[in-house]
């Protein structure tokens, strides 16, 4: 939008209202005309977090700014990668009721500022004075020389190209004043001569808005992908034996043709063997029992180990480099807790909390005991050194060419150390990204997001009512929770066997992965099990698997019949053809008069993609109803006929006005994924569309 | 609420992640289990603006407080006048989703502190687990040491008094643990231990919100006050007369009569000769012509004297005290502008703008000039010598006695003198009260309350249709404007004769009159103007007045059968008399279904004084409507009847259920002023209500 300034940081000296203001209660005169910026939108917490966006998505800011008296205000947008000193400026648009608006695009990885600047103009107060003036024809001898002193005083300040030329047309209106009047008013109205006062504007009393606020820019892959989890040791093609990081390597191809694009793996370091739990997390292990991937850290070597069983470093390098080539970026876990034989329990007891026995404390959830974890003790006075460590773990698997780290239950441990952790770590790497596995309060959930995190595990899996859906989901994507907080949609995850997938049969887990995939521009399945429906329960009424991979070896059948990764391939594949999929704020509920079918758009900024999804909530029964779109918003000529192209089943219906009938039927599919397509033309009685 | 407790500020060295954060671009490890503290309520930008309360108001804060991990959170609200270097402190309550309240109340004038402590607290964590664990009946013998462990150290930072309590405890607890641990566990749970552990905590650790939030409490007369404007020139008993200051000393009585407890006098200075306005805004005055008491200055002086046709310092010093006899203040309108001959122009040239013909810059809004007003140039070099010269005006009238000042248009002079003024005055003098008379955006009339206008009028004159008057009193005292800007709600103003006056006629004044003095605890009248229904606008589609006593003396028949002093009088009896309408945060409307007519109730916060008001907006015709009250608000039994008594009427209604009948005949009585009566007994079948 508009013109930009540029302007050195170093050349403004700003002062003005907002930073003046009452210090120890004395407050000093500052003479200053104090424009007022209040209410900047968006600003998080008083501009303590940063917000976050993508390269080359747009900053929307709005604020309050007006001054008191009569003057006309200029104001404008600034804004600057940290990494470089000059400020751009936008100027700014009013709207109404003192409300005013500028916008930019980030176009870099890292860390950028935006703030605003504003002055009140006396040159351009003048030129709108001394219109009104004229038109009621009053003698201008003396106010024509207000404005020539303007323009005098201006020339001092400028450059020595522009000041000749300052100086030459106020000569000029001073002279064409005497004969012609209008004529010299209509010279100071020149354009190119207000565009050079407004940019050599004297901005000594400009307000500049007290705080410089952050935008987070993250590559594209932080908005939009898709993830796909799995259990390395599970990937053998023997059944039964342990499965390796080659296995894992052979099974990306797999992975890669149902077209997901991050394959998440559960942490792959040495698994401790005291007090390990068995199969179904039986107290005792059996001699050959594998262990949780999360109970980290043997003899052979804690975080920064590989277990010896699924391989060396050499194998996941070539993991990794396999993947690339596939299309797909590996993401490991970050899970900061120890099994007790974790070499830090010996070489670093001051990080744990001791018991008056002299044992380490454990994990403990009264009154349940987790005497197979040693949780780290944040508040030890050794903190610095651990904080260290854990920082070093990180930074070694980026050396190894990780990007992107899923963080188990960051909630339990310091905020404060995520958001020194997650900055440092960014400010080296602005390309790595990390998921929030925090299951936890709404709060504490957005804290985690506002500290840093790329994107946040959701609610998801536990909404399945419409009502449930579209309020949480509108909380998400309509109010500021989307400056900093975004969301990864997981239908199911080794923790995670929800009541409905268990109750819903395969209709369940269709109907749920078209709901992760269209309403979160970023989503993920944990695999096989989602894929092969699997939904057995270790006990009635929770939500655990039996048998669940956490604590053995499974051999899965990729070929069953019933395998859903067809559609999964479908699904993605819309996502990746339709770029209204690959942002979540664009997202709108439409009204149905049945409250099993959800309707929902996104659509691209342009309305060049509209994508239409209905779902069928209702897994055992066909549900139907009548839908109503808002033709306005889609600029939909009422009167013409639309498509509505489903790309699940390459079906095409001609839909005709805002109302039209929707039956879906879960067995067969319980979804539309429509592509909304415009009539353009009409031959012989056949409409066309696009 | 609860138990307050006593804290040093030194002895609470405080840190936490609400103050670490980063600092250009880098984090430092600071080892706290940081608990977060946001989103605090009231807290107006950022904390930039203090909120106001008068002398025994409860400020009620809320925030959201929690932590990473499970332990147990303690918070406490912390408060002090700034006079006193020592918090009080209040402990805080938790409410659902991490929300946490607590209040106080402010029993002084002047500006106090409030700020929020929080911490996770070992004792009280290890108090919740070991009660889980014994209930699991596990073996507790090393947990208990733990709690042991903890009142130790506890004992070491303790009072020498406390100390001994607690290692003595200490060592019971761990006696008694070897032979019963039930009897150990309940020992540590004695809730002199827990509150003497809880006092002693150590807030080594603890999160202080990182802005200290201000409150400005000022006297009642800033929440509950019932104005009256009149011109002293015009209080003389002779016709045609000039008034004196000694005229509006005897018209005193007149004003105590009707029930106003502040007399408000337009600018009382010698008014400017030079280019004076004649009758009627005429731009030529005639030689006998008075001026503007708004034009200020003349050879007499300036905003210090006193314009000799007036009177003295010495009369006006009588009627400040004659005033106060009869309960009434007297307030000066501050009108920082001067007239061509106010002594500035020639003492102080530097305080104007100049023209470039040499001659002072007038007052202009184009193509409208003004030349018998120059205005003050606050962008002059000179802006300290003329800011102290204007704040030394404020005390000069303090110094004669007034304790009240109405400041004209100070939305046309810069935001930060006020600011400076407006604190440093109310720091020296915290019983002065300033209204600001700005009628201009929202938005600014929001940032002069926010920036020290004890109160403010309103856009309430020009608000006369019910959804009008629903709407903008609930912005005013059910949003958080209601914590800085205070209403004074005016009918009319020497400058202000609405339509809806011009054409209602007297039962115009009198529904408007209700409205004013029920719907805002501060309200006022111009009179005699008001309660002699004075309709004549200079013309039509003008607000102006005919004959406006801003140009002219008026000499008014106070004795006039049309006067509505009777009915002011019973108005303002019954505000004194009912403690429901000396606030305005309880407002609450009620629905009527017919458009004309409004219902709505303030009550005390015990409920004893319910008041209902019910006015007919129609001037012209008789109006009736099914009235809905909330009887579950009121705490009434909906089985049994209720008295409403109407105070304006003296007449007693029975009332049965939520929904009753309500006709008003503006030109008897255009409204209800209902005090709600509750049903204490019944006796020979007759009700009795109190």
């Amino acid at each position: 939008m508009a013109r930009t300034l540029n302007s050195k940081r170093s050349a403004v000296a700003a002062t003005g209202g907002q930073t003046n203001g009452i210090e120890n209660g004395a407050i000093k005169p500052t003479f200053a005309r104090g424009v007022v910026i209040e209410n900047v939108r968006p600003e998080i917490d008083c501009g303590r977090f940063p917000i976050k966006r993508t390269i080359g998505e747009r900053v929307e800011v709005t604020a309050d700014i007006f001054a008191d008296g009569h003057d006309v205000l200029y104001a404008v947008l600034r804004h600057r990668p940290t990494s470089r000193p000059d400020w751009e400026e936008v100027p700014m648009q009013p709207l109404e009721n003192d409300r005013w608006q500028a916008e930019f695009r980030v176009d870099a990885e890292g860390r950028h500022l935006y703030t605003l600047q504003a002055w009140t103009d006396r040159f351009l107060s003048w030129s709108r004075d001394i219109v009104k003036k004229l038109q009621a024809a009053q003698d201008l001898s003396v106010d024509i020389l207000v404005g020539v002193n303007l323009i005098e005083t201006t020339a001092q300040r400028a450059s020595r190209k522009d000041r000749g030329f300052l100086a030459t047309r106020a000569e000029e209106i001073k002279r064409l004043a005497v004969r012609d009047m209008p004529g010299a008013v209509k010279m100071a109205l020149n354009p190119e001569l207000q565009a050079l006062m407004i940019q050599t504007a004297d901005r000594g009393r400009a307000t500049t808005y007290s705080r410089e606020l952050a935008v987070v820019v993250d590559r594209e892959k932080a908005r939009f992908s898709a993830w796909y989890e799995m259990f390395p040791r599970s990937c053998s093609s023997q059944p039964g034996q342990h499965g390796t990081l080659k296995d894992c390597t052979s099974r990306l191809e797999y992975v890669a043709g149902m077209g997901f694009d991050v394959v998440y793996l559960p942490p792959i370091h040495p698994i401790g063997r005291t007090n390990r739990k068995g199969k179904n997390n039986a107290e005792k292990a059996a001699p050959d029992d594998v262990g949780s991937p999360w109970a980290i850290g043997a003899r052979e070597g804690g975080h920064k180990a590989i277990d010896p069983r699924l391989g060396t470093l050499e194998d996941f390098k070539r993991l990794v480099s396999r993947a690339s080539q596939l299309g797909l970026e590996v993401a490991l876990d970050l899970a900061y807790q120890n099994a007790p034989d974790h070499p830090y329990v010996k070489e670093h007891k001051e990080w744990f909390r001791m018991r008056p026995d002299g044992t380490v404390q454990y994990a403990e959830n009264p009154p349940k005991k987790y005497q197979d974890i040693f949780p780290l003790d944040f508040e030890t006075d050794q903190g610095q050194a651990l904080w260290e460590e854990l920082k070093s773990v990180v930074l070694y698997w980026i050396a190894q060419g990780v990007r992107i780290f899923r963080v188990d239950n960051p909630h339990t441990k310091p905020f404060d150390f995520w958001e020194w952790l997650l900055t440092d770590v960014k400010g080296r790497h602005p390309d790595v990204l990390f998921l929030a596995e925090a299951f936890t309060r709404p709060k504490l959930m957005y804290e985690l997001a506002k500290l840093g995190f790329t994107e946040s595990y959701t609610y998801f899996a536990w909404r399945n009512a419409k009502q449930e859906i579209t309020e949480y989901f509108k909380e998400l994507t309509q109010t500021e929770v989307r400056e900093y907080f975004r969301p990864n949609l997981w239908p199911n995850t080794p923790d995670i066997l929800t009541d409905f997938l268990q109750q819903g049969g395969r209709p369940a887990f269709m109907l749920r992965l078209v709901l992760a995939a269209t309403l979160g521009a970023n989503y993920g399945i944990y695999g096989p099990a989602f894929e092969l429906c699997e939904n057995r329960a270790v006990a009635p009424g929770s939500e655990e698997y039996l048998d669940s991979e956490k604590y053995q070896i499974r051999a899965w059948n990729l070929d069953s019949p019933n395998s859903l990764a067809k559609l999964i391939a479908q699904v993605n594949r819309i996502r990746r053809e339709n770029p209204a999929l690959h942002g979540d704020w664009s997202l709108r509920f439409h009204p149905a008069d049945n409250d099993q079918i959800i309707v929902y758009s996104k659509m691209t900024d342009d309305l060049l993609n509209i994508m239409v999804t209905v779902v069928n909530l209702d897994p055992n029964r066909t549900q139907s109803a009548w839908v109503d779109l808002p033709l306005d918003v889609f600029h939909l000529d009422p009167r013409q006929p639309y498509q509505m192209h489903d790309l699940l089943t390459d079906t095409r219906y001609v839909w005709r006005g805002p109302r039209n009938w929707v039956e879906l039927s879960p067995l067969r599919m319980p979804a539309h994924v429509f592509c909304l397509r415009r009539r353009v033309r009409s031959e012989n009685g056949v409409d066309y569309f696009v």
